[in-house]
């Protein structure tokens, strides 16, 4: 069969179906799994009505900030709530620069109306954030503070990297992605590739989703049940039950996982087995 | 949540989304179940794919043939095989007068150019057609015979109708996606009216793909089984379970749900309950 030469925006769609339709995934929507307000419908909703930001992060013209508004506004669309605010977090300076290097390249150019308008992109959303800070993004004032201060977006990832996996990605050069990127080449084409990195990512650092929802008692429990399955201590159903039981889904990870996806896939990593 | 008007390409991807998301279906490819070669992902990337034969629909200028063909080609970039030709020799005209009626429009104006793009369609794909038929779309000398006789592609679908019930569609003015749409509105929201109409289509008349794959008794007998299951005298899981043994897969009818919920969607009638 002959392919058309696939386009950075139609990747990172792949990158998205690719990471949701894997199976079994520890705590997160799958194939087999739904959250009772948010279901596979939901986020697949989300990577269809995402095409036309992802094509505007594609032309590499507009501000990363505001089309990263525009992809939280237009996934917006349904009853499911949030379903991809970090993985565009992570995306939309990766179709803008086509790879890491070139992500980074676009992350130092955002300003100050990046942070405001990725402020904006909140009001939209109800993402889980840390309440005692000034800098809190549900917090209307705090785009005063940004103005004020003369922050950019990067300066905003700067500050909630402590807690946040997926702006951590922004300030230290996507460590984690590139490291999911080599799994899945190490790890072969298809959908047990994905599930064997998204474990193996797991278990190497603990979800700030969880930590945020959870506690980081439990989301370095988490961490550790990753590694029990890794060293075959427990089965994969097993721990995808007591995730389900107890209300985990390790959120950041995916995010990383899907930005992973779109890099390995840039690189010639074959979803297609 | 402000939600932007959905584009007829949207939605025509919300629909085929839609359809292989419901489950339990008997047969066909859903959340619980892929084919041998044909997996969940190869239809999800397919409905990504898409996109841009689905946009040129949506504009409404070029040709119904040639688009089909776009579309077919767009799709075949995986391992997977044919996963929407049916859906898009219905959805095409759809998107491109946005409803039933505007489709009837386009269709009467096909003529040999649009056949000669559908034969060629025919060429990057596998699909079960009749071999004893002189007008055999996988026999290159058709395409002349088309060219000869000045076959238009209506014309084409006129000499299918008989055993092709999308074929039927074109040509008796989408009575069974009428009915697929109505029956959605009638079960109300989300992915169990989708799975009951389904069900009821099936139950309605011999899925084509079926007869062309396994003959007339099997088709009539899972037409009887889906009857039985609408008065309660069997299962969905049980009735799913026999076709997946007996590798029968209404893949007809579910092209059929795709332009049903393609319409409906286009009435008001929402997936997200």
């Amino acid at each position: 069969m002959t392919c058309h030469l696939m386009r950075a925006a139609e990747r990172a769609q792949l990158a998205m179906m690719l990471e949701v339709a894997a199976y079994p995934k520890p705590g997160n929507v799958d194939r087999c799994h739904d959250f009772a307000e948010t279901t596979l419908e939901h986020f697949l909703a989300s990577i269809i009505f995402a095409r036309p930001a992802l094509e505007e992060a594609e032309q590499g013209t507009g501000r990363i900030g505001e089309i990263i508004k525009h992809a939280v506004q237009q996934t917006s669309c349904h009853k499911g709530g949030n379903t991809h605010f970090g993985a565009f977090i992570l995306l939309v300076p990766l179709v803008y620069g086509r790879d890491i290097p070139g992500a980074m390249k676009a992350i130092e150019k955002t300003d100050v109306s990046d942070a405001v308008a990725f402020y904006k992109a909140f009001g939209v959303t109800s993402v889980k954030v840390n309440s005692a800070d000034e800098l809190d993004v549900n917090d209307p004032s705090a785009i005063a503070l940004v103005r004020e201060r003369g922050l950019t977006l990067l300066d905003i990832m700067h500050h909630s990297a402590a807690n946040d996996m997926v702006a951590r990605e922004w300030v230290t050069g996507f460590p984690m992605t590139r490291k999911g990127a080599d799994l899945l080449h190490q790890f072969g084409t298809g959908r047990q590739s994905i599930v064997q990195t998204f474990i193996t990512l797991l278990a190497s650092e603990p979800d700030t989703f969880i930590i945020k929802k959870h506690g980081i008692a439990i989301a370095q429990e988490i961490m550790l049940s990753a590694r029990d399955l890794l060293d075959g201590k427990r089965t994969i159903e097993d721990f995808d039950a007591e995730c389900i039981e107890r209300d985990i889904n390790p959120g950041s990870t995916a995010d990383i996982i899907i930005a992973a996806i779109f890099v390995a896939l840039g690189e010639g990593w074959s979803w297609d087995s």
